[in-house]
């Protein structure tokens, strides 16, 4: 179904496959998911992604799991159903319970409700929420 | 700029009124912020959402601070200009620092980056990442 | 604000003009709103849009007003102001009251969160609902 | 596909069953469609959902008809597959006729291409449309 | 998975057959892509796509390709899996190199993100911007 | 109207102003535009756009003013204001011409328009635009 050919090991440029590489050695398994073999016909981009997906999601003020919560919102509120779905899985990975999963949703339900509304009715910005 | 006026206490029915009430007790505030007194001319469902907000941003197995970041990052991405202020506000209220607020901001980004990447390719779903 | 300024009638070139005529010959008003002013420096795009707006908008099968309420969920859902500002105003005009706004309000924000939930859990299509 | 699995009747824990008896008793139908198995996991999430789409799907101001055709509209704006299967057949089941359907998708593709005209001039909202 | 069926040139009425045999006539070839045949219940919206298709995308200021690519930046955006696939394969048949495909996601990646960026600060609009 | 402070160069700290700096001095102006003040609150992701701003856009196997033209499309199927301003202003100075604007225009128009229609009948794609 997809638009290019995901690309195997064997048909990787020697860039490509080094992303791969490290993809595999920093996640600490054999599996490479096929969002990168398909991003892998252009190894710039194949990098670049993978550089800032690490700088990213690296702990910092905020830590991983609720990274990995933000992305599975944006992703969903973009439509994405792949980005939901690794995320879903990569948020499980890192301590997600099904009450936060729920709680998650929750929240997404509840915002697509009211930004819905606000539009609708153009609100306009309280003076105090400003800079 | 409103689609519909904004009710100040003296314009709101009953009904709405005691919606605005029960905000201002409960958050503690003289201040009723504009999405509600857009809201208040249907007093269902300005009651309805007052009811859902109050259920769905509760503590719970997420703390109210990760939500108000999820309920940026959905507002960011359905692009609701009101949204983004209210719940960015509310955020801050809520404890998160100028370095939590670059860091939600630098996910919301990389996730609509490789939301459109995975779309742009329609990436099957890896069968791992499925129920 | 615009990005392209509006045209009065006096910078309209005469193809643009004659469109302007025509909307106000139909629409019995001396009133032409931005829209078509910022579209009136491309002819061709105006005359277009603006025939499909009278082919689509007529009375049918829907009646004109059912029309605007579906024309606000659109242009709601994907974030025009404008367009939601211009069309509650043709509902209005056209008859729709504010119990009919506040359960056009309603659906909206019911779709709109449903929408997400269906997307966040990626439900698959029941066979019954398929062609 | 689906991110959770969908849950059975023996699946269900108590909560989620008597929403999905509701939903036959209701609907006067065996057939509890995915959307419910999917949100089963949170029984507060479904119990909240059904009951507002009851309340909000209601014959009111608006017939059931003409909400089923907005849910249809937004549902397409936001480009939710299932939410679009579902909802067509469910105005169908209320009535809607193939010319009825084809009127409804003529306004969504033309609210969808007037949206992005106004968006793409920033088209500024006439003193008029405003409240 | 369609919410209509597709009509084969059998089960197409004749207007839309007639709209059919342009295709295959204006294209060189005998294939008509399922975009069509689910739009050919609603003989109308048929012929009037169908003729603005042609129009706005044939050769002009702009060149097809470039038209082309330009469609399936929204496609992507808008989460139209259907238009990218079939909108990527047009732009290949027009000419585009995988090194163009490459930058084409490129650019709509950055996009997506500095819209994002853009949305989530609301910054304003330099005046220098404005008509 | 911004969610946070647009910093001034007496207000950036010193990694930001070198990014200011050197905006000015790529591009040759002493005008730094909105979004990379309003960025520069945190100077880790300033750094990390503008030089993804620069490798993205810059000359390769599609042209500066198509990246423009492309870039216009996707900010305008996501909503952003901003970024219609400043892409729109970017594309001017490249060589835009008004007639290049209005084709440009016409094409997002339609293919928001198609979008919607194949998502609102959920048209399968065709086995030949398939990898």
């Amino acid at each position: 179904m997809a638009v290019v050919p995901l690309l195997t090991d064997q048909e990787a440029g020697a860039d490509a496959l080094a992303v791969f590489d490290d993809i595999r050695a920093k996640r600490q398994t054999d599996y490479v998911n096929n969002f990168w073999r398909a991003l892998a016909h252009d190894p710039t981009t194949l990098k670049a992604t993978w550089e800032r997906v690490q700088a990213v999601m690296a702990p910092g003020a905020l830590d991983p799991l609720v990274k990995e919560l933000i992305y599975v919102a944006v992703s969903t509120a973009n439509g994405c159903d792949y980005c939901v779905h690794s995320h879903t899985a990569a948020a499980k990975a890192k301590g997600m319970t099904p009450a936060m999963h729920g709680e998650l949703l929750a929240v997404i339900a509840l915002a697509s409700q009211t930004n819905a509304l606000a539009t609708a009715l153009s609100v306009p910005v309280d003076e105090r929420f400003q800079a």
